[in-house]
């Protein structure tokens, strides 16, 4: 029996494999935790395998750190044979609290009393939920959203006998998933985001049924306008800006009165009928019926992933997310340098190929690789002393000069690493040479940078500070030992 | 008098200078077209200039087609000044149908009968306002989304009296404009979007009011969630996802009975009294009082322009209509090639060098001169027949090999061009010289570049078709009159 005392979740089980049992799946997995699934549902594995697949295509364009190794999955036979030597379990089980209950009750009988079954309902109350057990204090809700191994949103939701260390720990263990838990104050039916969504929804269908728009156009009424708002700021810092420098009583004074205004349908429920559900289903067809879910899957991973990109681009919501998570994979694969190692090329940059790193056009294997270069220039560069507080203080190099052959293609999920060189250092200049190679040492691009010691105050050359130098001179005459690299200073031509 | 069936628009005039009307000032000059403002309140001219700074900063960013030369702005004394002439009316006056009658009396007085009012109330029926005009067909409700400038929606929403003609005018306007129209099926207040806004905000107040979380905790809920989604699919494709390959009934089906669920205070509004407003504006200076209402507004407008690039990358939705703008300009600002020209370096691209364009930190300048030399390449290479249907047929070229100089700094929205010329063209290879110069003809950099022709089928080398190889002969030859450039050929060299 595994114990949840004992350290970091290593193994999983995730107990139902609908669409969100199956992204839970896809998220551990991905960092490295083994995952037993039960659910004796027919064709459960293919479609776990299925998500998996998304999920492993869209982290691979989502980040180019080094991930973990994939854990292991499998499919149990038997509850039992899911959830024995587990320390995290996942209860992803149709919306019946009797269906739930029976899952605990099996559960307990195969795991120790400190192992957290977090539930993954989108509204029944964890207090209720947790009624029979016989350690109710283990239970929670953990709340996801669809794709679960992109969106980082899950709202933790304590019942009334919850402990207070089942709570620590799914905030913790869902941060280092790479999720940015919400820890809901009070419980409540249906948590907060799918309150929102569901009065949103409820308003939605009279749009539809009173042919204000189609399926589509309240879509573009979506995705064209406040979509975009709430992907990075959301209702009240969004209305605080209406607001203007006034704030948020200003905005309030003067929206407050819209309240009373006869506007929605709110005090009212549409007949969902037959003749409402064809209307919906059709005007759906002939929105999306062109694409496949498998196809719309991918778009709408695609365009999260990028989501996601640009807002890390400016360290801002589910964008910083993905940074710190980023960063958290980078510390665990970042070697440690001894000294000897400095006497050969270092290992400047480790990572896999992305998606766009994949010269399909002969583009944007160019812009990765260059990526690539810039990154060894940094890592070299913090290892001699050119770190933050030395920019602070205004020194800096920039490039004044690069040369890249590309020799050979990468494949998207190859892993790849550089090894950089000091080719030259004197007085302001700082010649290196990078290789790019594959895990097999394949050599597939060379870079040769000349780089200008700069003050970023008066954009003027200037020596580089004391220790900088003496760092620098040391690794210079260590690899000015090494044989020179044959690509080096070759020129652009054509008829050689 | 301006007629608006002369043509294009020209000169518009907007009455209210609010924080929608400051941003459709901002949207119309940066396209170009002269703007006059009325609105007797005190500040308006400050405050529509800090808005239209806000739009310049991010649309420098968002992107780096040439825009046109931006229009005039002039704040009138009095309302006929500022709308004699125009022939297109905005009317974006506080949210009373008397006041927004009595601006449509005046405004009547001084423009010709087929000039367009264009109100952008965000609730009030377009057949209510038009009741009164002297020509009611004129006007219908365009209804933008903050920040009008960034945000692609807009409702068009004509009233019983408006003309098919004023529609149709609306609808091509605001698609110039690099919108996204609207058109909505029926006039019903608030129209589709702040519909549903309003049922989420209403939602919204009670979750703050009954201390289930704090507006940050709500904001949260949005952000790293659904909010990431609606981005870029709307309500229907999105659950027409969750509903998997059994498509929208299937969803129904599953989630229609959830609607009788009394989950949500539909049914009741909460007291909007100074004890919620208190808690609101308590819980909202806590969550974003670190930051001015100015940071926050380039915070926002940083992460949608991220936003709507990654979209744009991915050919979709809110990205695609920028995108489609982009070509717009782009066409807009091409120059004929004429075979005199090619004796000459050709001018290749033409661009304004955006923020993430500028070296600040050594990088983002190497990235915005690389994307500029790739660019000038596809530019040539479309010039000599390697165009979308030659790419089809599986010729392309690849980069082989690169050298870059970087010479001189720009600065963000300087304009700069490439200036490139053939060096070899021998068989399946190519050599390019490209120059990136600045308006005064100051030479930033150079890019050097062996392209080598290969068939995407097989990824080997082979011949170019004739059609390329011929037309390709006949620049190499006119080149090679020219003069060599000094920085050719060069290599790497920290020491010479």
């Amino acid at each position: 029996m595994g114990r949840a005392t004992e350290g970091e979740v290593r193994t999983a089980a995730v107990v139902g494999g609908g669409v969100i049992g199956a992204g839970w799946v896809a998220r551990l997995l991905l960092n490295g935790i083994d995952v037993a699934v039960f659910d004796p549902a027919p064709g459960v594995e293919a479609r776990t395998r299925a998500v998996l697949a998304n999920a492993e295509r869209a982290w691979r364009r989502l980040t180019s750190a080094p991930l973990p190794d994939k854990g292991e999955l499998t499919f149990a036979p038997a509850l039992g044979a899911a959830v024995e030597g587990a320390t995290w379990i996942v209860e992803a089980v149709p919306e019946r609290q009797s269906t739930k209950q029976a899952v605990y009750a099996d559960v307990e009988r195969f795991v120790e009393p400190d192992v957290v079954i977090a539930s993954a309902t989108s509204g029944l109350l964890p207090s209720d939920l947790q009624a029979g057990l016989r350690h109710p204090e283990r239970l929670l809700v953990a709340h996801p959203f669809n794709p679960v191994y992109l969106l980082p949103l899950v709202e933790i939701v304590p019942g009334k006998a919850t402990s207070s260390e089942a709570v620590e720990r799914a905030m913790a263990f869902t941060r280092r998933l790479g999720m940015q838990p919400l820890l809901l104050r009070r419980e409540i039916e249906a948590f907060v985001a799918d309150r929102l969504l569901e009065s949103l929804w409820r308003e939605a269908l009279w749009l539809i049924r009173d042919g204000i728009c189609t399926t589509e156009e309240l879509d573009d009424a979506v995705r064209f306008g406040f979509g975009l708002r709430y992907a990075q700021m959301g209702v009240f810092e969004t209305y605080r800006i209406a607001g203007g420098e006034a704030g948020m009583r200003h905005f309030l004074a003067q929206f407050g009165p819209c309240l009373k205004w006869p506007w929605t349908h709110l005090t009212d429920v549409p007949e969902l009928d037959q003749a409402l559900v064809d209307k919906i289903a059709a005007q759906s067809d002939a929105q999306s019926g062109r694409f496949t879910i498998e196809a719309l899957e991918r778009i709408r991973d695609d365009n999260l992933v990028g989501i996601l990109r640009a807002l890390g681009a400016n360290d801002w919501g589910a964008g910083k997310t993905v940074r710190r998570f980023e960063r958290l994979l980078l510390d665990r694969a970042t070697p440690e340098l001894e000294a000897d190692d400095l006497a050969s090329p270092i290992r400047t940059v480790e990572r896999i190929v992305p998606i766009e790193g994949v010269d399909t056009d002969g583009h944007r294997g160019e812009a990765f690789c260059l990526a690539c270069f810039r990154e060894a220039t940094d890592t070299l560069l913090r290892l001699i002393g050119v770190d933050a507080a030395y920019l602070e203080e205004g020194g800096a190099y920039i490039t004044a000069e690069t040369h890249i052959r590309h020799l050979a293609a990468a494949e998207a999920g190859d892993r790849i690493h550089t090894a950089t060189r000091v080719i030259e250092a004197r007085g302001k200049q700082l010649q290196l040479y990078h290789e790019l190679l594959d895990g097999a040492e394949r050599l597939l691009a060379t870079g040769e940078h000349l780089l200008l010691h700069v003050s970023l105050r008066t954009r003027a050359a200037s020596e580089p500070g004391h220790v900088v130098k003496e760092k620098l001179g040391r690794l210079a005459r260590l690899h000015g030992k090494l044989p020179r690299p044959p690509g080096l200073a070759r020129f652009v031509d054509a008829v050689r």
